[in-house]
């Protein structure tokens, strides 16, 4: 049944694309076979970023970049990961009503995501996404992200290349938060940049960009920095391009396979991690193991940390000798 | 040597405070038998949440929040957890200079945390930080932080009560995005309540806070709404009355209890998880298992899946039968 789903998707099947993304959300284990008949068919898609903070324009600009890409005859897969309620689970519909003119091209991919749940969950399910879209075809996947918290942080952490949008005016407070986020940054956009302020703030960044020793002592690529109006579709050929330009500096220095190492590694560590969590989590809430704990605590009969200590010492061995001999 | 430091947390040394959040925050375990002791000593405090975007004057009302709860005599923890460049690991200055002025009375006591590394870590690491306050006497403990992300929503899950500061003019997307945020907040603050904007501002929270079904469901309390200008000392009072009156709700209604009572649970879950996470971590690491399961990934000779599969298969074994029976 999953393994049906794998094959399908490798043979086209929108249908089973969903499925399977929902199945990836539920932590369905379905999910799990799906994927790993799916795995030999990824590696080939370019992982593009968009990040930024809300009113930055990232969806109208993820909207006309994905159009001049699709000129080029390239397919692309589209990550809009919404921050949400705790309550609610919803998410901002903003984003998908604007984008879902594109829904009509059957050569684009839309896939909203909801930041639910606890623990760190959507950076595992976004590259899982990622790889969906990468087994089905698609050449360019990007992944739009408000680019503020650690989540985030560790989302856009699995793109290729990272479009930070910034835009004048939004005020001094706003634009200290971007100094965390500068660093991760591979091409600047300035969007808006009919506005008042734009050359001032293309200024600032290209000054910062050039001058900011840590980003020079990270790497060889001075980031880019591009301005667009992205309402009236100006400068988006421009960020295309400068996209392009780092993704062949990535290429041709070797970068991207180290980035691609690193970002495997981290993303088999999450796996485990999730893996064993989910598992132990499972039996301590079916059991009741975990409501008696929480009372012995509440108690101080008991306290969290030598509870901690019990059941990850009593559950979990770590085996002496390595079987693994590759 | 680690109990030492909890003796003297205990007898009131801030040196040993200070040396025990470090190791918190390194993750050295000599913390877990410093915190097994301080534990008995918790659940006295009052924990207040202080939430809002960049540029609300979070720090400005923290700071005088604070003079006011003092006058009443009462001690008070600060935690300021600032969101830092994922390179530098630095924090947003401004706040501990504006705040260093508290620094003066020993009966406060503040702690900066940047936000770092990976998996969430930051909601744990602040619910330490809770307890060490908590176990040093501290009556109050308040926890500052950016209201936007699952990390942000998941440290401020750790308050009793939750203040939402919002200002007048800070445009359409950024108010837009306090709609997840809106059902967590107990009390909202509009703060700089001289500027224009301000009552409108005052009356649509309002309306919200009496319309909105979900927040009407969700719970029988009322969000209050204050007004404050922080700047100038201007409503203080009024917002410590209304965080007294969400006290004295939760404590009447036995929700207190409840939230008390969640919250153990999530935060032994979380700390399962991130030791989890770290014997994992560090043993694939030093053994270079890791390196070698990566290379297979890349060499497409085997999946992340299968490899998750194993180890997890290997290393976890849950027992069948329960010891417990409390």
């Amino acid at each position: 049944m999953a393994t049906d789903h794998a094959k399908q998707i490798l043979e086209g099947s929108p249908r089973s694309v969903a499925r399977l993304i929902t199945w990836l959300e539920d932590e369905d284990r379905r999910a799990y076979k799906c994927m790993e008949k799916l795995y030999p068919h990824t590696g080939k898609a370019y992982i593009i970023g968009i990040t930024g903070s809300p009113g930055a324009g990232k969806s109208t600009l993820t909207d006309k970049l994905v159009r001049a890409i699709r000129k080029q005859g390239h397919t692309v897969g589209i990550i809009a990961v919404d921050p949400s309620s705790p309550f609610t689970g919803g998410a901002i519909l903003g984003d998908r009503v604007r984008m879902s003119e594109l829904n009509e091209d059957p050569e684009v991919y839309i896939r909203s995501m909801a930041t639910r749940g606890f623990l760190g969950g959507m950076a595992k399910a976004t590259s899982d996404v990622v790889k969906v879209f990468d087994a089905f075809g698609k050449d360019i996947v990007i992944i739009e992200t408000v680019g503020v918290g650690q989540d985030e942080v560790d989302i856009i952490g699995i793109a290729d290349t990272t479009c930070l949008v910034l835009v004048p005016g939004l005020g001094d407070g706003i634009q200290s938060m971007k100094a965390g986020v500068m660093e991760i940054a591979d091409v600047f956009v300035i969007n808006k940049a009919d506005r008042p302020g734009a050359d001032q703030l293309w200024a600032e960044v290209t000054y910062r960009v050039e001058q900011d020793t840590h980003i020079k002592q990270q790497r060889d690529w001075t980031p880019m920095v591009t301005k667009t109006v992205a309402v009236d579709d100006e400068g988006i050929d421009g960020l295309w391009e400068a996209i392009q330009r780092h993704r062949q500096y990535l290429e041709e220095s070797g970068k991207l396979t180290e980035k691609r190492r690193i970002r495997t590694s981290q993303e088999t560590l999450r796996m485990i991690h999730n893996e064993l969590f989910r598992l132990v989590r499972e039996q301590l809430e079916s059991s009741g193991q975990l409501d008696r704990y929480v009372q012995q605590i509440l108690d101080h009969r008991r306290d969290p940390y030598s509870v901690m200590r019990e059941i990850v010492n009593n559950w979990l061995s770590i085996p002496k000798e390595q079987k693994e001999a590759s």
